[in-house]
């Protein structure tokens, strides 16, 4: 059960935020020309940002949107309303600019790199494996053609979660030391509310019936298979809430590990992560039980549709930016929000304080 | 009891969304690569501009934020956390470019024009009657000092009222000549949250101590102070919730009457209107009360901390963007929510459908 030197290591690289850094955010704030704390929400994102940097953050120049994409054996389930070849299919779409995250990334000025960590058949388009003409880029670290069947044997080995959390690590760790200064993340894969809602069902010990969705749109028959199956998951797996990586390997996907891997790293490295919806959240859950420190250096963007996500944002004690009963993924809540987070750091960067502008201060 | 010549037409010039319109988006919508309804409140975002606009809207190029800003001879009686001074100040700040609406304005890359409706005082810094270096506009057009105060008698006269509904209507008229393809709404105006509660308890019939907050941070004695204030104006005026006009004049203000004329004169143009909190919404009321059609042409923003605003969100029927209990005003919340807003317009520009990307689509 000894979880890999990285992993085991990682935990302690991420301390909580740094309160002097947030204190000094929050009496900066007050000094600009507005009623202490009338900015709300957009207040308590500076303060968590100057926590997470360790230092007033007045802008967000280089975001970067990572999309990890993979398959899931258990698709073959009927858990989806749509079948495992869309997977494929929407990585290429990706690659030549055509998705919803390709413009909810460039309208948030941010980069996007899309990671195929395990989707199962050829990527049509035979996408470079770096850079594209489209503004995104593709990188190709497969670990697996796709997980096997969660509900028949375990979706990865320890093994291959561990490989795809390790891809995650250093594609976050790659684009943050070329700059990126923010990381939102999002996620494709054809099955994966299945994964997921396992996964939460696994962490918190309540009902498959209660954490599970529709996903992408399944209809009532669907929505039954898909709570029968993790029903069997977890009868099957006989999985230890205390066992992040077990339950990830058990039940949840490679896509999902390389997220684990990726807000781990970027957290480590002091940038703030923006989650999107209920299977960024899940990731989440894993890598808040491997570094308990975690969920202080995350951001909400939005609460999805999914009835789980209520539950995993209440776990991370996230208040979400955006309502706007997403339920698309593929970062794209997290891209959505990349604006208002900007905006929060730009507050702290360019208004006056009440001396600088000769207002009355009675705040 | 007649409304003026323009404002009796101008009901007669805002119609129903174009069904057809909102019709047609939604069919674009869902022959995009993602599953149907899937971006939620992005694609009701989406489909109302198609029907405010009468055509599909695939971006937003030109977002103009407007602030009207004007005093309040209420404030004297001491409803509010700030001195009166404190409008002349701020609209020179915002003229300088120090304000929070400045930075959120470029932040979502929106032009800010400021309308001084009715400031008492001289504003400092002797900022030219049009452009600045700030890259925000001053207009000068006040059409008092202030209002009277409006718990001994009318705070404007009707033809006050009109004159300050005209230069919303003619600043707004000639943002969209010049090309505005949204309007973002705002103010300023200390003790301008007693007028606001004053109408919407006037409309609504709700007791005052029900839509009536802490504004900018009034402190409990103040609060009451508030309360008392607009309960006394009430029974001196006996407002008949049936004229709008008349409870604008009788304890409303100078610059909720500019974002009356503003987002009137928007809607007759076929042009969005994002609202920012309690007080332009209590002005959508108003503005509502003399065009029934015009909520269908609003976006809100966010809904504020103050009690009164989701009252005010429910009579207009309107769905707010952002959750960040924000309480500030100034358009800070509209500005915030234009990037959203965007993004949701170029959804519907650039993303492929399901033949261009060859992805399967069961939807």
């Amino acid at each position: 059960m000894t979880a890999p030197s990285w992993l085991a290591a990682v935990a302690a690289e991420i301390p909580p935020l740094d309160s002097a850094a947030c204190t000094a955010a929050g009496a900066h704030l007050d000094r600009l020309t507005k009623p202490p704390g009338s900015l709300g929400g957009l207040e308590a994102i500076a303060i968590r940002l100057a926590g997470i940097r360790g230092r007033l953050v007045t802008d967000i120049e280089r975001p970067v949107v990572i999309v990890f994409a993979a398959d899931h054996g258990v698709a073959a389930r009927g858990v989806s309303a749509y079948p495992p070849e869309v997977t494929a299919q929407m990585v290429a779409n990706f690659a030549a600019g055509g998705a919803a995250i390709n413009v909810l990334a460039r309208a948030g000025r941010a980069d996007l790199v899309v990671v195929d960590i395990g989707v199962a058949g050829p990527v049509a388009g035979d996408a470079p494996a770096t850079g594209s003409d489209a503004g995104v880029r593709l990188v190709r670290a497969r670990i697996a053609s796709g997980t096997r069947d969660l509900s028949t044997g375990p979706a990865m080995t320890r093994d291959e979660a561990s490989a795809a959390i390790d891809v995650g690590r250093d594609v976050a760790l790659g684009l943050i030391r070329d700059g990126a200064d923010l990381v939102a993340l999002g996620e494709m894969g054809i099955g994966n509310t299945t994964a997921a809602s396992a996964i939460v069902a696994a962490i918190t010990g309540l009902p498959p019936a209660t954490v599970t969705g529709r996903g992408t749109g399944v209809d009532d028959p669907g929505l039954e298979r898909k709570v029968a199956v993790i029903e069997s998951a977890l009868t099957l797996h006989r999985l230890d809430p205390g066992d992040p990586l077990g339950i990830l390997a058990a039940v949840g996907g490679l896509e999902i590990a390389g997220l684990v891997g990726a807000m781990l790293a970027a957290a480590a490295a002091r940038i703030p992560v923006v989650l999107d919806g209920f299977i960024t959240g899940a990731a989440a859950l894993v890598a808040a039980g491997l570094a308990p420190n975690l969920p202080d250096r995350l951001i909400a963007a939005h609460r999805s549709v999914e009835p789980g996500h209520a539950i995993v944002l209440d776990r991370l004690r996230a208040t979400p930016i955006l309502q706007l009963d997403l339920r698309l993924g593929e970062g794209s809540g997290a891209a959505l929000a990349i604006p208002i987070v900007r905006a929060a750091a730009r507050i702290c960067g360019e208004m006056a304080t009440f001396d600088e502008a000769g207002v009355t201060n009675t705040g």
